[in-house]
């Protein structure tokens, strides 16, 4: 089984086969905050590319998150910190979520066999769960706006360094490992490592650090959140009922 | 003076400036092979993307190099390997140019203020360049058919290295910071740590250590090839002459 790693959702055609499954992962915040929703109770999680989508959804009477540049966009009452999806009222509900790009990935990868939803919060559920598939996998980091960055990089080696070692996965690719040495040297403290990154900037800028750290603390969560058809449903929650 | 490292042709649109320079790299082996040829004395070179455009000019009668795969293509007599370039025959000529990712690049960056080709052997002279410069740079990476690749990212954290401690340029870009860690981890052994590139893995298939072990030394070269045009000529030479 081998493993690509695909740096920006616009690189994503170079990496498509049918047969392989994608993990889509943004770190600082969409995938986290869609792993921590499902894992807190939320049922489903509808991941639309554009602002429009999520205006037309929000006239249904969905309950509609959507952020763009780190912040809520007018008109929405939720973004993307994992912290708005820990909210009882939430719970057993679908939420439409669009953000600069969680979503956009999510979207590129539509096509592939599978499409999962990774985060260092449910880092191990994702890892056995591609150990037990044995397909080749691609990660996909979201970036920012289509331009590589770091902490999507991270995540893309914890999990490379994590099947190779532990399930024999393997990889010929260079961006993987690229993304495996990047975190061999930040694993010890991600926080410190990313604190020159430009989005870890951007977002201490909007007093963001509690979201951070939460998103940069591996196996909070047990949720395994699955694309199926256009829903986000989590399938850690079905296997253990 | 900021630093932006883009790690594949297509993703050039993201990264151009009109006022900004571009150092195009491909270590192996297209630029490394341009800044030999212009050291050696070929008086210029025209890069192509296409073979079909290879094709026109050779039947016009010019000097044709063409490589795709890391192979010479069939009815060529040059490739890309540095060493075609050394040969007295082709002192003071013009040759036309074109290879699987470097001839891209070039092309990708032509709108851009200068277009300087970059390489391990002429670092630095084309960091005195910037230095002088004082512009904006961007460095793009030819990588291997649109993806990144490990060695073009190593030069680009060498470069990025040398102008951030020596010359007062600075970098806000997550890929940028990546490439630099890399070639901190590196630097002491480039050729041992890209044993396990797919590129360096592929040029090893075709007999190529000999090419490598040259594209990956340091300053033997101090010529400063630039596009003006459609022509990549020395500027060294002309500063020296």
């Amino acid at each position: 089984m081998q493993i690509q790693t695909c740096f920006s959702p616009s690189q994503y055609p170079l990496f498509h086969a049918e047969d392989s499954i994608v993990v889509v992962t943004d770190i600082l915040r969409a995938t986290s905050a869609m792993a921590a929703a499902l894992d807190f109770g939320v049922e489903k999680i509808i991941p639309v590319a554009s602002v429009a989508e999520a205006i037309e959804y929000k006239n249904k009477g969905y309950i509609v998150a959507a952020e763009r540049d780190g912040k809520i966009v007018d008109g929405f009452n939720l973004g993307n910190s994992p912290f708005d999806y820990m909210d009882e009222t939430l719970k057993n509900k679908t939420i439409v979520i669009s953000t600069t790009n969680g979503t956009k990935a999510i979207s590129a990868a539509q096509k592939a066999y599978k499409v999962v939803i990774g985060a260092f919060i449910n880092i191990d559920v994702v890892a056995n769960y591609l150990a037990a598939e044995k397909r080749n996998v691609v990660i996909l980091c979201a970036g920012w706006k289509n331009k590589f960055n770091l902490e999507d990089t991270l995540f893309a080696g914890a999990l490379a360094n994590q099947l190779i070692n532990k399930n024999n996965f393997d990889t010929d690719c260079d961006s993987t490992f690229a993304a495996m040495h990047l975190h061999d040297i930040a694993k010890d403290n991600l926080f410190q490592f990313l604190e020159k990154s430009s989005h870890r900037n951007r977002l201490k800028n909007l007093n963001l650090e509690k979201d951070i750290a939460y998103c940069l603390t591996p196996n909070s969560c047990i949720s395994l959140p699955i694309l199926v058809g256009n829903e986000i449903v989590n399938f850690a929650t079905k296997i253990i009922v």
